[in-house]
């Protein structure tokens, strides 16, 4: 993919006659009126999306981008590098948080890696190397224009092929050591934030640890940044040429995977915060890209309320989650089904003797 | 019961040694520190409750507590009384939206009928009518003292008799058209709270209704609470005379499930207004009670914020849901489930490379 053909993707239409019949369904349910508040409409967006009254979201995926950054060696992680190659093999396994968590819940688990530090890519993992590692950021960019687009592909391809298996909804997760420092920085360059105020202690980070990694992010943003400092990038080539220089290729791929459900209509979750970056990093990309968007939680890293606000989503889930490997991603995919049950399934006030709620608005 | 037994009841005790041995066991897991955030203190007050490192809530109940409210009269709801029981109808054929929800999740529904205003008890519904609705709170108190204390009885016995089949953890739900307005009215009082600030629209009421169930709550107040008012109520004694004199047969039977949950270690689950206010109603009669509750979601009416920061508790769902029945309260399971997966059987730092992450605190 050139970045020509990137800048071209157009997104799918979002079905607004299929959205309003399933107001309409819910509303007939023997129920109050928007009784299940944002799963309601939630499943109304996926019926949008998927453009049928009743979506089917029986079949989920997961999918995992999993890369190393250069970055990680300004000392911003308490842990080793070689744990992203670690958990990506526990993954391959099964066997990592995500994997125990989905025992005996059927979800397709597919594990990328897209630029893990390490000669050989673990069994189980789909090998999708674009390099080992990207630059360091305070050091020059990321990645090549050519890197971080077969990254974006490769997500965007990886959802066109579970389409087409009949998957009809993907949760996203990722791995890779340093990526809360990438994503905060793609986020403050995205959105013109001063890091200041926006950098988390990740994975566990001491008050020194935190001070540090707050300076690396300072010194990527000025070097990357000068003259985009403090305003919003809002043209597609300036959050391309930021995802570029300061992001990791698991948030390129991720990007890519919200770019696929855009143009292949299927509804994509949104972790935790670098699956939120770079769910805001294609929408920037590829406006329009949002309304396939389904949040999950608002995680515990600082930048997730801007990017929620920015993408006018709201998440179900308040639990302080900072996991990553789309831990919170999978935990709506139970509630939707019971959702799904009534929606589907549901007594509908005709079925009884019980009045209809009026809906009272504007 | 008599009231002297009931203020004689005492909590089991929750196990702080097993509690901190559980915390150890999610710090040995090989995933960040508090990664899993609200879901892994849950579990691990799962564990205290039970007084087991790794508890079992494998076979979950939801207890649904079912009747009328004599202020129905004065037009605080907008659908008829007749609903309570439709609905409950619903309920024992298991068509009612918690039912169609938990289809093929196995959760054991055990529907009371504590007050419904009709001859009969549906099919389906346990019997244990206290009386049929209680008196409008208007014109005197909402129930007798004993009518009080049975249906307080009805829920503790519950939880006894679940407990005894081998259920290691209970979802509360209620039905009953009215009952955001004795909740609301309860809570006003319990927290010495003006009812013009915590009326909400319940299953859906227009400006004018909303206006008018503020009146009814404000002259119900004015009639019982007089020389109260402004005051929280930390007496249980007073928290009795309130939930008697303002409350529904619903909320008794609530509170009793709560404090069931205490007497014999099993975690109940909150689920909205009334079934909050009820375990705030069920901590005053029973202080310490709180340490055995699970909150699930946030709700839509405007009394949550205040029950939950009363009880130390933080929902983990924020979905503006306002459907009653146990809906809010069941979504949490499936995630429990999940989260139990990787807490039983997830991989520890022990079996992997990965040295483990540092608990940095104060």
């Amino acid at each position: 993919m050139t970045a020509e053909e990137l800048f071209d993707i157009r997104t799918g239409e979002l079905d607004r006659h299929v959205y309003a019949l399933s107001i309409g369904r819910w509303d007939a349910l023997a129920k109050p009126i928007d009784g299940l508040g944002a799963f309601e409409k939630t499943i109304s967006r996926i019926a949008a999306i998927q453009g049928r009254v009743i979506p089917d979201i029986s079949k989920k995926a997961l999918v995992i981008m999993c890369a190393d950054n250069g970055v990680f060696e300004e000392g911003v992680s308490q842990t080793q590098q070689r744990v992203t190659l670690d958990v990506a093999k526990l993954m391959g396994e099964g066997k990592s948080s995500v994997g125990s968590m989905l025992k005996g819940y059927p979800v397709e688990t597919a594990v990328y890696d897209v630029g893990i530090n390490s000669d050989k890519t673990p069994e189980g993992v789909i090998a999708a190397k674009v390099r080992r590692g990207t630059a360091n950021f305070t050091k020059g960019p990321a990645m090549e224009e050519k890197e971080c687009l077969a990254a974006i592909e490769t997500g965007i391809k990886s959802v066109e092929s579970l389409r087409n298996r009949g998957f009809g909804i993907i949760a996203t997760g990722e791995m890779g050591i340093g990526n809360t420092t990438t994503s905060t920085a793609l986020l403050c360059a995205l959105e013109g934030l001063d890091p200041k105020d926006f950098t988390g202690r990740g994975a566990g980070l001491s008050d020194e640890a935190l001070h540090r990694k707050t300076q690396v992010i300072e010194s990527g943003l000025r070097l990357h940044m000068g003259q985009h400092t403090g305003r919003k990038l809002s043209d597609p080539k300036d959050a391309f040429e930021a995802l570029r220089r300061l992001g990791g290729l698991d948030i390129a791929a991720l990007a890519g995977v919200f770019i696929g459900g855009a143009v292949y209509g299927v509804p994509v979750v949104i972790d935790g915060l670098i699956s939120a970056v770079a769910a805001l990093t294609a929408q920037r990309l590829l406006p329009g890209c949002s309304g396939y968007m389904i949040p999950s939680h608002m995680g515990r890293e600082k930048g997730m309320d801007i990017v929620m606000q920015e993408l006018s989503l709201r998440p179900v889930i308040n639990a302080d989650l900072a996991l990553g490997e789309g831990t919170g991603a999978v935990l709506i995919f139970p509630m939707l089904d019971m959702v799904m049950n009534l929606y589907g399934g549901g007594t509908a006030f005709d079925e009884t003797d019980i009045d209809r709620y009026e809906r009272f608005e504007g």
